[in-house]
C-alpha cells in the first residue's frame, strides 16, 4: 500500500536516532543568477553522504527479528550499498553486499568500513540478480530493494518531511530521478504535507528513461545510457511509477554539460560538494528560468560522494 | 589600543547585518580519526567566501564620513581584496584594489563584481604598496590594511566570539597564521570570553615567519616560501604580534603533504569545499594527535575559495 502520512511519520521517529536533520542553504548569489527563492536541503551532509541511509535505514529497522537472522542483501555499486551496510551495522546484523566488479576501490572500501561483506559480480544487472538471488539461496538474506520498496520510499518521504516543516510551504519542490525511490518519497511528503506545492524532477537526456514512463504509465528503457549522473542509470519500478504518476507534475530534460554547470556553480558559490546526480534539479531549473521566476523552490541536494581524483572541471 | 571586549561586542553590533553567522560542523569520523572532540567553524560559507568579510566589514564601518569620502584602497591578491570590495558597496564609497597583475581572472573578476575599481601592478611587495600610495595621493583614498589595523582584528574576533557563545567553552581554539589578523582576533576573543582556552595555530613550513616571530618577539621572515597554502605568505605585523605573544599558546608547523591530505579529509568526509590555507590547523592537529586527544577542539575553517581547474588532488 502507497505509505499514508502515519507511516511517513512512523518512518521519521524509527529512524531518527540514526540520521542526521540536514540543513537547509540558502544562497543569495544563486537567487540571483536564477530569479528564483531557492532553499537546498543538504542530504550531501547526511550519514553515508546520501539521503539513501534514510530508506535503508527504514526497510532494515521495519524488518522482524526472523527477517534479520541471516543478514540483509542488496546489489548497488552506489550510495543505497553503502546504506544497507550503516543499518544492518546498527541492528547488528550481517549485510552481504553485491557489487560490480568495476565499482572504484574506495566504493567496496567504504562499504567494507561499515563491516559489511562485499560480494563482486560481473557489471550487468543480469549478474546483479543472479549474484543476490544466489545470496539469499545460500545465507537466507533478505533483499532490500534500492527504490521499489515501501519501506525505502517512506524513508527516503522524510527529507522532504523536514524541509516543509523546516521552511515550507514551497511552491515547487524539486528532486531528480532514477529509480523514483526519492521522488516518489518527495511526492508524498509533499501531497500530505502541503499538497498545493508542484514536484518537478530533474532527468539526465542521457538516462532519460522516466520521462518516458511518466507519459506511457509503462516502465521504459531510455533510448540511449550515457551520463556523468551515474546515480540516475535505472529505469522506475512498479510503486515509484504509480506514486509519480500521481502526484509528479513533470520531468524535465538536461544535458551533461548543464549538470556540470549546475554543478560547478553549487560547488564554487555554496561551497559545498555534491554529485553530478544531485545537480540535475537545479540544472533543469536554470534550463527553464522562466518557469520558476520569483517562485519559492525547495531542491533536495541528494548526495556528496564524489571520487575528488576524477573531477569534471578541467583545468583553467 | 589592544581592543577590548566591549570593542569587540560593538563590532559585532556593527557587522551583524551585514555577514553571517556562520554554522558549526561537526563529524563523527574526523573524532574517530582525529581522536578529538572537533567542531568546525564555518567562515569558508562567510559572505566573499571567508572570514575577511568580518574585518573588512568592521573597519570600513569604523571609518567617517570623511575618511569615506574619498574612497577606500587596499592591496590584496586574495580574500581581503572582495572583503574591501565588499565592504565599500554597503557604504556605497568607492573601492579601490590593488592587485598584483598575475592574480587569477577569477579572482580580479570577483572584486570587480563588487564594484571595485582593480589596479594592477607588478606582483612584488614594494609593487603593491607603492601602488597603493600613488592611489591615496591620487585619489585621497583611505587605507585599510589587511591585518595589521585594530578595527579588523577586532572584526575577526566575532567569528571565536560565535564560536563560544554557540558551543564554548573549549579546551583549545586553532586558526592559521598569516599576517596574524585572524589568529590575534582569535586569541582576544577567547580570552575574554573563555580564558582557559588555549589557543594554538598552525603555520606552514614552507612560509615560517610567525613561528619565529613569537619565539625572538621581532618581525622575522620565513626561512623560505614555497607553500601551497598562498593565504599564509605574509609576516606578522607590530600589533598582531603583540596580541600573538601575550595570548596564544603554540604554533605548529605542517608540511604541504600533510596540508593536502587534512585538505582531502575534510572536502570528502564533511562534503565542504575549504581552502588550503584553511586546512592547516585540522593538519597540525593530525600531526599532532596526542596533544589533543579527548580534548574539545574548536577549529576556524577560514574559507573556501579555490580554483576548481587547479586542486591538488591529482588522479586516481
Amino acid at each position: 500500500m502507497i505509505p499514508t502520512l502515519s507511516i511517513i511519520t512512523a518512518a521519521h521517529d524509527r529512524i531518527r536516532p540514526y540520521i542526521h536533520h540536514t540543513p537547509t542553504l540558502t544562497c543569495q548569489t544563486l537567487n540571483r543568477v536564477s530569479g528564483a527563492d531557492l532553499y537546498f536541503k543538504c542530504e550531501n551532509f547526511q550519514k553515508i553522504g546520501a539521503f539513501k541511509a534514510r530508506g535503508g535505514v527504514n526497510a532494515v529497522l521495519s524488518l522482524t527479528p526472523e527477517e534479520l537472522k541471516n543478514g540483509v542483501t542488496t546489489h548497488s555499486s552506489g550510495n543505497h550499498a553503502q546504506a544497507i551496510a550503516y543499518a544492518a551495522g546498527l541492528v547488528g546484523t550481517k549485510a552481504y553486499i553485491v557489487m560490480p566488479r568495476t565499482a572504484p576501490q574506495v566504493k567496496k572500501d567504504a562499504v567494507r568500513g561499515y563491516g559489511a561483506e562485499v560480494i563482486e559480480c560481473e557489471p550487468t544487472l543480469e549478474a546483479r540478480e543472479s549474484t543476490v538471488e544466489r545470496v539469499i539461496a545460500e545465507h537466507g538474506a533478505t533483499m532490500i530493494h534500492p527504490f521499489n520498496d515501501y519501506r525505502v520510499i517512506a524513508g527516503q518521504a522524510t527529507a522532504t518531511k523536514e524541509l516543509i516543516e523546516d521552511h515550507g510551504p514551497f511552491d515547487v519542490i524539486m528532486a531528480p530521478v532514477g529509480g523514483g525511490g526519492l521522488l516518489s518519497g518527495t511526492a508524498l511528503a509533499a501531497h500530505y504535507l502541503a499538497p498545493k506545492t508542484e514536484i518537478i524532477a530533474g532527468e539526465p537526456e542521457g538516462a532519460a528513461d522516466a520521462v518516458l514512463s511518466f507519459k506511457t504509465g509503462n516502465i521504459e528503457k531510455a533510448p540511449y545510457i550515457d551520463t556523468i549522473a551515474d546515480g540516475l542509470l535505472t529505469n522506475l519500478g512498479d510503486k515509484t511509477l504509480e506514486i509519480i504518476r500521481l502526484h509528479v507534475r513533470d520531468i524535465l530534460l538536461v544535458s551533461d554539460p548543464e549538470i556540470i554547470a549546475a554543478m560547478r556553480l553549487i560547488w564554487e558559490r555554496m561551497k559545498i560538494i555534491i554529485e553530478p546526480s544531485c545537480a540535475v534539479p537545479f540544472a533543469a531549473l536554470l534550463r527553464n528560468k522562466e518557469r520558476f521566476e520569483g517562485k519559492k523552490v525547495g531542491i533536495i541536494l541528494t548526495g556528496g560522494n564524489v571520487d575528488l581524483g576524477k573531477l569534471p572541471f578541467g583545468s583553467n
